[in-house]
């Protein structure tokens, strides 16, 4: 039995390919439009009877095969969102490296100074409303957690890692970031710790378990909770570590640390407001310490469309001037510090897609070619999106602003026992 | 023979003490009016007479006795403007610790959430063009290299130190911030420096012997660069660290990194896009390191009126989001590294005020008392701001987005020899 959260991509593999007359001028007169929408990223494009187009500069590193003159049009009238979808459903082909064309493609895209323009027509966007929120991240999240095990780490970390050197283990790295935000967070035991989307919840019990804190972990992915709280039974720290299957909006009581790791990209502009609350309202009026790790970006720009569609329904990731202006300023927050780890994310990325492609069979039998390849486009793209700077991954650390119960330098991130 | 930059201080003094009289109902009335202006603040005031008004909280941790009725009507008016004149030329007279009471006023309107409001009103500010940028620069820089000696440490420095630990001593932190600054910058031999506002060229001064770099260095105080260019020649690195008498908005060349340590906050707002272009221009198209480092806010306020117009003509620290905004964003920058050091200027600050205390005699002879009483309210109301983050001092690494060769963590800055 396939999982519902896979509807989409059977009803795109279904779709059939009726093309099969030789391309007619019309047909070559889009195809040269489509590369030249390609700007100067470095890949041809071919049509079904082998008719080619070049990039303005060779060589290429890539080129892309539209099987039919429906996927063709598709490109022509919708690019972003099609070529995710054809791409998937197999009706455009990657002849060449998928991650390596996406990379340079990003690179040239990055230098053009393209700003995603094209993309702003489909960024209509609802707000994450407590119920959508919910559906949103019941789409991604509550695929299974077995197919997520089949290449995340051990811990089932679905975020950014930290590779302290980059050819550390993906195990290792995840064990660092973990390390690495407890110590930017000074966790002292007996801390009271509430966490906002804590995934799996492999960060709630290390900070509970290798630092002493009393955590209170907050997430709507029913799934995750409920992996959460079997891990913290089957250690014995559910005394210490609470799982709420809840929205980070309702979070209540008074908190020594606010933390939050991967959740600000799904929260949409338009609840940073309500996340903001959340803070004021969790933290000592005079004290408090907190973290946001978030994919973010250097401009403004929507998320890809496709993206956004197939892959994570109500994501944004911000820039942090956004952050700044909508939660920290606003919140009487102080930045304390704040660290780009973009090319661990390309890192931690490509292990996954390595995983992915290693358990292929598995995905594939349970969920279908078109999922598959959605998958692979998906996590392609993200790895060349960080590898490029077309995406950023921000740690900001921060504090209230008159609080001096602060760090006195970060020596303390790096020189163990300091 | 006084200096001429202290002019404006020697007016402040000759004005005649009118008030002889007993203080009235409409003078008491006043009083009550700048008690309650002062908010929480935990300070009194005090007539000529002996009249008392208190702080809603008690206790007090200290009384301003305004001496005339001038001044009273002159605190009503433009309290910001008239405070600091009132204090400098002994009008206003403070019973007990300036540098306790002014932190705990700045604490206590950090925690109204006071925004300088009251300041907007003389907020019309004139753009610093280049003639103007170099009066506001001479104003503060060109006072004597024989004043700063006094209370500066042995190399001149004028901005925050980094103070390894808070005992460190001043000599020692300046050296540290140095080093702190070019492991930031991950400086190597051969490199090509540019400086934008160099002061007294420690720093220029420091990449060429301590890291081999090639040092453009560019400073509109004539007095700075005289003693820059006297430095390198008696310690024979004349051929590395070029010393340029001019706006940094006439650097032209190709660098490897761009640097400047306190000089943002002398920029102003309105050129923030020169600043930008001589950025974007000086690095390679696609790559070089950046450093900013500047004293900032946590939320948009106008500098304090006295300080700008009496001490810092010209000036304005910008909030993060405003150099997001204005400087890398649309230069096409990526921040890398944020580190918030208010408390290092802090400490900074404090050792600056007690030396100038240890030399107060030889200030007095030179620049008089009213420069004195200046002087002492302008440090010790800094130390204050930086204590209360009121002020922020933040230092800011950046690279062009799409450049990888980054630092892969921050190990360098902490660990020797990694």
């Amino acid at each position: 039995m396939r999982h519902k959260a896979s509807t989409d991509f059977d009803t795109l593999a279904s779709a059939p390919s009726r093309a099969v007359s030789p391309p007619s001028a019309l047909d070559r007169w889009m195809l040269s439009l489509i590369q030249r929408g390609f700007g100067t990223a470095p890949v041809g494009f071919a049509l079904w009877d082998g008719t080619q187009t070049s990039p303005p500069r060779e060589p290429a590193v890539g080129r892309l095969l539209v099987k039919d003159r429906p996927t063709l049009v598709g490109l022509i009238l919708d690019p972003e969102m099609n070529f995710g979808d054809a791409y998937s459903s197999g009706r455009l082909e990657v002849l060449g490296d998928l991650p390596s064309m996406l990379e340079h493609t990003y690179r040239a895209w990055e230098q053009e100074g393209r700003d995603g323009q094209a993309a702003r027509r489909f960024s209509l966007r609802r707000p994450n409303t407590l119920r959508r929120a919910r559906e949103n991240i019941h789409h991604h999240y509550d695929l299974g957690n077995d197919f997520y095990s089949l290449w995340l780490d051990e811990q089932m970390l679905y975020t950014c890692a930290y590779f302290p050197t980059p050819d550390a283990s993906l195990e290792r790295a995840q064990v660092a970031k973990m390390d690495h935000v407890c110590r930017k967070l000074r966790l002292r035991p007996g801390d009271k710790v509430v966490e906002a989307g804590c995934g799996w919840g492999a960060l709630a019990l290390h900070m509970a378990r290798n630092y002493g804190a009393q955590v209170k972990a907050f997430n709507i992915s029913t799934e995750q909770i409920r992996y959460g709280r079997e891990k913290a039974r089957a250690e014995g720290l559910d005394g210490r570590v609470e799982f709420i299957e809840d929205d980070y909006r309702t979070i209540q009581g008074k908190f020594d640390v606010f933390v939050s790791v991967g959740m600000l990209e799904h929260v949409g502009k338009e609840r940073y407001g309500a996340l903001r609350a959340v803070i004021e309202r969790c933290l000592p009026a005079d004290g408090g310490r907190g973290l946001l790790h978030f994919i973010g970006r250097d401009r403004q720009r929507p998320l890809n469309a496709w993206a956004r569609r197939r892959i994570f329904p109500g994501a944004y990731p911000p820039t942090l001037r956004e952050v700044l202006e909508s939660i920290l300023e606003p919140g009487g927050l102080s930045v304390l510090d704040v660290e780009n780890l973009r090319l661990h994310y390309a890192r931690t990325l490509a292990h996954w897609l390595s995983r992915f492609e290693g358990a292929v069979e598995q995905v594939r039998g349970r969920f279908g070619e078109t999922f598959v390849r959605a998958w692979r486009l998906y996590l392609a793209g993200s790895q060349a999106a960080f590898a490029t700077g077309w995406m950023q991954l921000f740690q900001v650390v921060f504090a209230r602003t008159a609080d001096n119960d602060v760090a006195w330098t970060r020596d303390h991130l790096y020189v163990d026992g300091a």
